[in-house]
């Protein structure tokens, strides 16, 4: 349903700067993969070993890397067939579409400032003093609390919170049910009880972030959380209050960020992550998954750490290895031990 | 409340296949627990330590096994009584409602088709080209995108997300909060930042799944996303791109499952459970709570598994007794060391 | 945003018990962080490494220690610097408003009963036989299902759903997303596949418990999910059927509770804990984050746990300590063995 656009395989070839080998006229409708590929429909190829599913494949075009071998395919040559491929798909296929339109059921308070082509699905409720950029779309049931600013070209799939005063840059992309700006978890114990220590500061997400389902994102007490600009979370991404995390940072699913850490540029979290308060993770660190830091550590930049407590990767491997071979210990100590009359 | 059929202990023992022991005109209006069974109330006992607790309810039947003994009770004897509690619960009570009719203010695209018997809840949003089967409840706030389709009987508690083109079976149950078909988690590295890899897949969840409340599910990236029959997933589960789950499976809540893994059917998985992509889970094998499973791994069919990596259960639970054991080998070591003069 | 009231320093101090040192005809209209506050703000210092920080900042009103320097500001001694500033947050700042009124758009049954000064915001809906108190504010897209009960004072922000026949005590506060009273998790093997266990019970959050963005806490299968007064819970939490949690405990983000868990008075549980079904956890316990405890298990009073399986802290961190000599130990191992001759 997304296939719009009808191109050639010469017209993607200009546009990806690829060269091409075979019919420039073929023409292309959209993208797939081998298997469920049609005749107009592009592939792509990034290893020898998948040659043979493309071989196989109905479609007739297939990106390829310099030297792949493709009979009887229009071939187009580029150095990262997956990332042209990328490309290739966000210029052939019509854009995300979810809302057109300013739909009469919208609640939009008088005082939000909505730019040329916004649109705004059924059911949205955008509060006073909201304000939100040129082609920016607001899908169903979506909520802009009030004050809060969305840049030009967001896509807010439906049923998007944002508490007040919430800040997203330009092309930002939230999916559905994600929370941004919800209250930080922060109490003072009083002896009895706990009493709440005011969650009053701000959150702001820079250009190019996407969010993912369900994700909850909490503003700073006092200060701000700030997500940096081209920054990945997938769905269940746990962001707490006051954390900053750099630019090309990637954190998969499910992983959880205490409050006050920060976390640098081009880092990558692993899945179920759990990273403590007050951690320093510095840039391009990696943290493997369901790994754990706690409170207050550093992670090196460019480090790889496993485990919980993390440790680096290969110091976690290998102590890994030699916990599976403790019952050969034991046994070899006790024979010692024996043939010492012990 | 759900109690609204007034039955006798005969007739349920009729449907179930039970043998009644006692009056079989006994009237049976819902079930409980023995603690909060009123006269009415069926309960059951599926282990002798449970018979005391049982003798003391003011339930007056009980569903109970071949050669339990439960004096002054009329006893309906069976097999699997906790299966038959189950079964009988499901004739005695009435079905859960979630909407009536098609609200007013449900906006419904005229190109969607509802079939009889579909009941739509207040603010729900059905997009064009949507296809319900008999009988499915759409509740309040639910979103359908366009060109989804939901078999008959199904049932979507409110505030559910289906993105456009997700497909559910018959009796499928999805719980508040939950997203299905949300772009999965794939980026191209592009040198500076992260480019996106095309999310415009599919995702099939067969007949007779239920997904637990705020759980994630993704369409595939190309090719689809699919879930098997009869397969229970519990809350706040990840299920990422291109998953496929096999029949009967059972995942607790908050696992985690990347993308393009295979698991079989019968398999079960603990909570908290992580699997790294591309990994391979045989038919009937068992990942305990917490879990990890490392990218590519198979867990062969029947296996057992715990830790992170993941080691079949017995030699993680030799292994974690053998670690509690380090302070004493240390000492004898250092014994041994010592006796040889070093 | 928040800062509607204009007060004195003397004033504040008289509401905290607090001692002036300075000028009590400062106004103070706001709290903020040392680096963000303007003169008008209220700041705190609770420990000497930031009184640095504080004598920097543009406040002039600060809440100190008994003893604490701080030459040129306004102070408000007291003994606990953060609980004084979290309670004159409380009573400077506006306090949240959710919503004003009831909207029009809110889709309210006849047999619900809204006691004075509540308000609700746009499409939010209220079932039949609801009952919610005084001054309680229900946000935007809220669902509240039939015969749920809310108490007074209540904040839910928008898009909180609440299955049949929840009930909230007092001043509750709920994050946007989350689901209460969903079914719980489970079910009867039969053969082939599953069948519903009945997921009929109740779920009761006692007062001033607060409940963050997109958790989940299901409804008791038969009797009651409870939720004891004070306890706070964070983003994406999981609750399962049939657990019961004290008085002022608290629980970390992605942490997930099993069915029928009992959970004392005043444990904490760090982030992404995982408790299995039926344990025990006494008062006053501590879990540290990711821990796992097995099925079944039994954490004492005071006692403080870590890692998967849970072992007491001090054990935890000599084990893990030994693991990280293993290197060393088989190495004189090794050499033992060369010296003996094997």
């Amino acid at each position: 349903m997304n296939r719009t656009k009808h191109r050639t395989a010469g017209e993607l070839a200009a546009y990806l700067g690829a060269h091409v080998e075979g019919d420039a006229n073929l023409p292309l409708r959209g993208v797939n993969s081998p298997e469920g590929a049609g005749p107009e429909d592009l592939i792509y190829v990034d290893a020898p070993k998948h040659l043979r599913r493309a071989g196989q494949s109905a479609a007739r075009c297939a990106l390829v890397a310099r030297e792949a071998q493709l009979p009887g395919k229009t071939l187009l040559r580029t150095d990262n067939p997956k990332l042209a491929f990328a490309r290739a798909a966000a210029w052939l296929l019509a854009p995300v579409r979810v809302a057109e339109g300013l739909h009469p059921t919208a609640v939009i308070a008088a005082s939000a400032r909505l730019a040329a082509g916004v649109a705004v699905g059924p059911y949205a409720v955008i509060e006073e003093s909201v304000a939100i950029g040129e082609g920016t779309q607001i899908g169903a049931f979506c909520f802009l609390g009030r004050g809060s600013r969305v840049g030009e070209a967001c896509v807010l799939h439906p049923r998007v919170t944002l508490y007040p005063g919430v800040r997203l840059g330009k092309r930002v992309v939230v999916h559905s049910g994600a929370v941004i700006g919800s209250d930080g978890f922060g109490y003072v114990f009083a002896g009895e009880g706990y009493e709440k220590f005011p969650q009053i500061g701000g959150i702001e997400i820079d250009d190019d972030v996407e969010i993912g389902a369900n994700a909850t994102l909490d503003r700073g007490s006092l200060g701000s959380t700030r997500i940096g600009t081209g920054t990945k979370l997938d769905n269940l991404v746990h962001v707490a209050h006051n954390v900053t995390i750099g630019e090309h940072t990637v954190i998969a699913a499910q992983t959880g960020i205490s409050g006050s850490c920060t976390i640098g540029r081009r880092v990558v979290l692993g899945g179920q992550v759990g990273i403590a308060d007050h951690c320093r993770l510095e840039d391009g660190c990696i943290v493997g998954a369901q790994a754990g830091v706690p409170t207050g550590k550093t992670i090196r930049s460019g480090q790889f750490v496993w485990g919980t407590p993390a440790r680096p990767m290969e110091t976690f491997k290998e102590l890994h290895g030699l916990v599976a071979r403790l019952p050969d210990l034991f046994a070899r100590l006790k024979k010692i031990e024996a043939g010492l009359g012990r």
